[in-house]
């Protein structure tokens, strides 16, 4: 099994709020949906985070467990600089989202983390170490 | 905010465990680790899998809240048969996983779930639509 992930699927409790959020708020254009079932936005080449209505989601993997506290898995959103992981907390702020500020971390990076309408922590991460710089969009950088 | 995940980041109750299910199971050679702390996969060309030690997670992002059933997320490794897969499935098994065969889906596709030693639930899926071809690796098919 070659190591790849396609899709992130997340199941949503009131799939209109979330669809609000990354689409309204976010501005995240889908590329397919099914009203009232699946949003599907394109988040990365060969990479679509799907949007699924809890119960759709249920009825085929299983009922879900969720306790206090945050979900056990973030999804982080690298970019290039510290000024843009303040700019796109404030994006997320805007778009309703309940957003920490960006703290420098003792690995050498700066980060921050916002909440989307289903408590999914969202990570938006400036990391200077090769293995982060390989992750933002484009050829390799020199 | 451009719509791109760059790391989906996972919180593993028993770090050892889970690399044992990933690197020695399913063969998935880490590209960074920290001994005890976190074990870094690619799994696409600007996209990380992160498996962190719980504590460490929590210290960061917060407490997690867990509850009877599956977690409310899903990973998607997409392939071009069927018979592809049946194979994944089988791999998935032979490294230690519970799995569910596969089963056509009513939009068409054909798709079975594995769990990880923390339950994170995998759906290996053949999607024939033109959004489950784009995401498979290489060129868009003709």
């Amino acid at each position: 099994m070659e190591p790849r992930i396609s899709f992130v699927t997340l199941a949503a409790r009131d799939l209109s709020a979330t669809r609000r959020f990354y689409v309204d708020g976010l501005g995240w254009a889908p590329e397919l949906e099914v009203p009232g079932e699946v949003v599907m936005i394109r988040v990365g080449e060969h990479l679509i985070l799907s949007l699924w209505d809890e119960a759709h989601f249920e009825a085929e993997v299983g009922s879900i467990g969720r306790g206090d506290g945050v979900p056990p898995f973030t999804l982080a959103h690298n970019v290039g600089t510290r000024a843009e992981v303040d700019a796109v907390l404030a994006d997320a702020r805007a778009a309703g989202a309940d957003a920490a500020d960006g703290a420098a971390r003792d690995w050498g990076g700066y980060t921050g983390y916002f909440a989307d309408p289903d408590g999914v922590r969202w990570e938006v991460a400036w990391n200077p170490d090769p293995i982060g710089r390989s992750v933002l969009p484009g050829p390799p950088p020199h």
